[in-house]
């Protein structure tokens, strides 16, 4: 049995629902739920919102009450199979009846028997796979710190009508921020973008000197997952030298239709990145790329 | 000979130029180019910047002036081989002394002997392809009309926190009406959305019970390429319900983490459509997805 209409349906949802969690979960992945009763209607919907609050599925579970019985849950992780500040997610679902559970992608951090084998074995039906490319555009960030052992670093950078790299506006920064854990500013300080009332992380003294590998290994070991270098091209050169960067978001200010430019330093896309979008904003351009990574090879 | 190591760069920065373009240069294509002299440094950039004004080529050639002599170009899109507004651009070249040319898309209006076959005639180095699956993220509307007949059409919708559509703000369109031709919005009424100098455009009287297709039809015989529907989801739904629409943009307002729903009648993403893009935006999230095409699967 494949994935019906109505449930991909709910897994756009859940995929968009859980990047609501962008820059508040970690060290825990954002996750977001549907539950759909007997019938296929939505019964409820959550995503985990912060690290230590409740997780998707049982803020989605909450919202279904006894419409959850026989139904279904449409999950973009695996549930999960550990106790931790909550109950595992994946009891959470055989109490609240669940039937069938439609998953994106499965938690590599679930040795042995993971959440989905434990339904399974409780007689649940598991379809796994469903929408996984698309649940890896919130969830590839939190996949590729884990297997890297460092924070999935973004560049943010801004580069004036002659090409030439220059500091990015507050704004800039302010948009890209909203979803990250940590932003690296101009003056090399290192801030938590979104204060976490938890105090889930600890941040390592700024030292701008420091090298950029110890600085995100040491951000990774407090929790964070993902970093912004919002800093000028100086600070970022550190890390685009020593392989650090995974995604660039480029802006360029407004350039007249004709024009000589001044002897550049850096190319608007580092080598070998590949280009996702090139959009007009304003009279001004953004560029986004990434780094090519396995993960971003797989056929769709 | 494949693209140098500068010559990409300078493909990344005429792409990003060609962005400029965008809702301006209808019904001809936004173009990007970058001249290198013999060394490879860049000595003039341009763009295609209004319907009626110098193509690409010509502003690059300008601002690089003698220093092109024995250079590159590099251009997102064949030059042209046609007596328009403007002298065809192979010819500017040449007369330039441009000794090679890098391009990253064919334009398929040039039937027949292109501006490619014509500077190969004439002696100078052509390589094609370069990029090119990057330089479609700016061409891709303008190519696709072109087999279409129609212009290529971006639903702009927003969905409550029940899931609900509802009409977008007033700064959600604005945004996105600054790369279009034209704007349908709430009240049915079609406007153009950046005033063309030169009133290329000869809008149709607004007719909301106008049929979609016949709508589209009359906006492309007018030169309009691309339009962005920004009304609620009645009258987008027509447009949907034809398979008219190309690519859709959703921004989420804000949700809880927890709730139930109420029954809704569109889904997030339409059938069969492929999401590009799930981003947190201050509190709500954005979400981009396109109807997939041949270009679309063409192998990177």
């Amino acid at each position: 049995m494949t994935a019906a209409h109505h449930e991909i349906s709910a897994m756009h949802r859940a995929i968009a629902l859980s990047a609501l969690g962008l820059g508040r979960t970690s060290p825990n992945p954002p996750v977001g739920c549907v539950i759909l009763d007997p019938t296929g209607r939505v019964v409820g919907e959550g995503h985990h919102e912060r690290k230590g609050e409740p997780h998707a599925e049982v803020h989605a579970l909450a919202a279904a009450g006894e419409h959850a019985r026989g139904g279904t849950a449409v999950v973009t992780l695996e549930p999960c199979n550990h106790h931790g500040r909550t109950p595992p997610c994946h009891q959470a679902l055989l109490d609240a009846g669940i039937a069938r559970t439609v998953i994106a992608l499965i938690d590599p951090t679930s040795r042995d028997e993971g959440g989905a084998a434990r339904l399974r074995a409780a007689g649940v039906e598991v379809e796994v796979g469903v929408l996984a490319d698309t649940a890896r555009l919130v969830l590839g960030p939190w996949l590729d710190s884990l297997t890297t052992g460092r924070p999935h670093v973004t560049w943010l950078y801004r580069t004036n009508p002659d090409g030439n790299p220059v500091t990015p506006t507050a704004s800039q920064v302010r948009a890209l921020a909203a979803g990250m854990d940590v932003v690296v500013h101009a003056d090399g300080s290192v801030v938590e973008a979104r204060p976490n009332s938890h105090g889930a992380f600890s941040l390592p003294t700024p030292q701008p000197s420091r090298q950029p590998a110890e600085l995100l290994a040491a951000l990774y070991d407090g929790g964070t997952r993902t970093v912004l270098i919002a800093t000028g091209p100086s600070i970022a050169a550190r890390f685009i030298h020593n392989g650090l960067i995974d995604r660039t978001v480029a802006h360029l200010d407004p350039v007249g239709p004709s024009h000589r430019p001044s002897t550049r330093t850096q190319p608007l896309v580092p080598t070998g990145f590949v280009v996702d979008t090139v959009t007009r904003e304003g009279h001004g351009v953004r560029v986004e790329a990434h780094r090519p990574t396995r993960q971003n090879h797989l056929p769709q």
